[in-house]
């Protein structure tokens, strides 16, 4: 079977098609979104997640805009496509991609100022094409250069969701994975549940079953001892943010692997694109963790002398970071992701 | 508050008591058991759960079983009290404890069975108050032996429930908790909450609390970025069974908690009765895991490419065990819980 496409263009050109991950793994539903709030609801309600799917879900959903009011005169045009970015914009605070898709859709529009609507909209619709295919390749890439890391027969112990689901491509810290089964390679993966949200049984064990990979769902405090076991040949994650000496912000949780895959002897594999590096943050210290509400934890309500620890990340000093792919390659510590490193492009940015 | 009782008799002397816990943390219910069948029901749906707790409340239940049969004639009565002993033995398969309870009863009767029904039923609330006593001294005693371990300001962190709820006195592995508190030192729990079942956020917070103690649930994900953080001083658990060299098997997630705890350099702890350590066990590897069904970690149904590993326990190898707290006193590394140290006399048994 082939691999989920969580993001793309509706077969007639005319909507964005997402498959709804509120949904999943109960059941399977795409869905043609055309109007800025079903746009951004679908953003705000996690129908789609995953930064990278979040951003290629805007830009194609601002296309689709622009499209369906190509026929008003070009001020009204204007002054609505600025409005349905602005939404679009701000549909979900944290993740960078959402920002970062629809400022470059609304420089095109800008560049493009002068065209009637029509063409407007034209561009628009190959801007985010473009923003569209480059994700898929930043994707690919992330496996290609990773697929050496994994052999054939190789068990593979992930974290959260950073798969196809994730991304508009065949994610990052399962695109490995997926090119090791596409090259023929015999592969199997161990999925975190990953509390409290439950991405790992919910969407890695569906994504990949779904690709003929064999999974194996486990409550995230059952890795250590498979480990002890001699079951996990390595482990691969994702990131949210990797700050310039190659600590890395990801899903809580991620640390505790980190440490007992260190304490087994087990590579520790961190696979991300380049635009989650951070030369600014010169350290974990630096990133700020998320704290979520005690709901998604508490089983009965707080009071005073019960709380609720709630982190959505966690930091993963680089020191236990095997190694680090991106779209650009795989890099060992020493890790030197910081700002003159790439300036001097040894670092190539895809963003 | 009090700690909570979570096995007795009921004021009247004529039922068990017990506190249900298939409600908490959502409502406490209290239920008074007078039948076989109601006693069988309540140990067999866990609405009475751990195994201290669940011999405890076997002894009662045929002791309250015997006396409202004590007008029959002799022979009717040894055999209802035959058939009662063999359906409580049985109601629950792993626990050593109700059998080793039943056991005791049952020898208590068959001494007595020259007597009249009522004087056996009289000689059988004894042995069941007996019974009772000793769970509640042995963790007094766990307690007391452990108090040295938990300073004032102590932050400890804990797994599963081996509380007040799992026995009929303060538990095993809070029992130091509960000791150091009313000592009057300041001690906070962070308390994992233990999946698949929950153990942790359902039961072990709600006991804590109710007894005054603030506690903080996290997801077992987080214990490792809350140790990185300074955050824990000590590590207490349960065991279910500990081999003569000081392995340990208990809840699934502990083995991961002593790998990050050591990594840390964070005193790991095993709080448990004599009764739980087994000579005939060289080591953990001749200690069987049991597996439990999938439906309690997967989310969506298994399929031929989706498996859910499931194991109730791990084993904590001895090397990661600071030292092991017993009713019998501190044991530290190299651990020698072998049958010559039993016969010896160094490691006295309670049971």
């Amino acid at each position: 079977m082939p691999i989920i496409q969580s993001v793309r263009w509706s077969p007639g050109g005319d909507a964005l098609r997402i498959v709804d991950q509120r949904r999943l793994p109960e059941e399977y539903v795409e869905r043609d979104l055309t109007t800025v709030e079903e746009v951004c609801d679908a953003i705000r309600t996690l129908a789609v997640r995953g930064a990278p799917a979040i951003g290629v879900a805007g830009a194609i959903g601002l296309a689709v805009v622009a499209a369906s009011i190509a026929d008003r005169p070009p001020a009204e045009f204007a002054e609505r496509l600025e409005r349905a970015a602005n939404a679009i914009r701000c549909a979900r605070p944290t993740a960078v991609n959402l920002p970062w898709a629809v400022d470059r859709m609304r420089a095109r529009a800008d560049a493009d100022s002068g065209l009637a609507p029509r063409a407007v909209a034209e561009a628009l619709r190959a801007e985010a094409t473009a923003i569209l295919d480059e994700d898929r390749a930043m994707c690919r890439r992330i496996g290609e250069a990773g697929l050496p890391l994994v052999p054939d027969g190789a068990r593979v112990l992930t974290h959260c969701n950073a798969g196809a689901l994730a991304t508009a491509g065949i994610g990052t810290a399962l695109a490995p994975v997926y090119l090791a089964a596409e090259a023929g390679r015999r592969v199997s993966v161990y999925a975190d549940e990953t509390r409290p949200l439950l991405q790992g049984s919910r969407l890695t064990a569906w994504e990949l079953s779904r690709a003929g990979i064999p999974v194996t769902v486990l409550t995230d405090s059952m890795a250590a001892s498979l480990m002890r076991g001699g079951e996990v040949d390595l482990v691969i994650v994702g990131a949210d943010r990797i700050a310039a000496n190659g600590d890395v912000a990801n899903k809580v949780g991620t640390y505790a692997l980190a440490v007992v895959a260190h304490h087994h002897g087990i590579p520790f594999y961190v696979a991300a694109p380049t635009s989650t590096l951070d030369p600014d943050a010169p350290d974990g210290d630096a990133i700020e963790i998320e704290h979520r509400p005690a709901a998604e934890v508490a089983v009965a309500p707080a009071g005073p002398l019960v709380r609720v620890h709630n982190p959505a990340f966690d930091i993963t000093p680089a020191d236990l970071v095997t190694a680090i792919v991106t779209d650009a390659g795989v890099s060992r510590a020493p890790y030197d992701f910081g700002r003159r490193a790439k300036e001097e492009g040894l670092l190539p940015s895809t963003a």
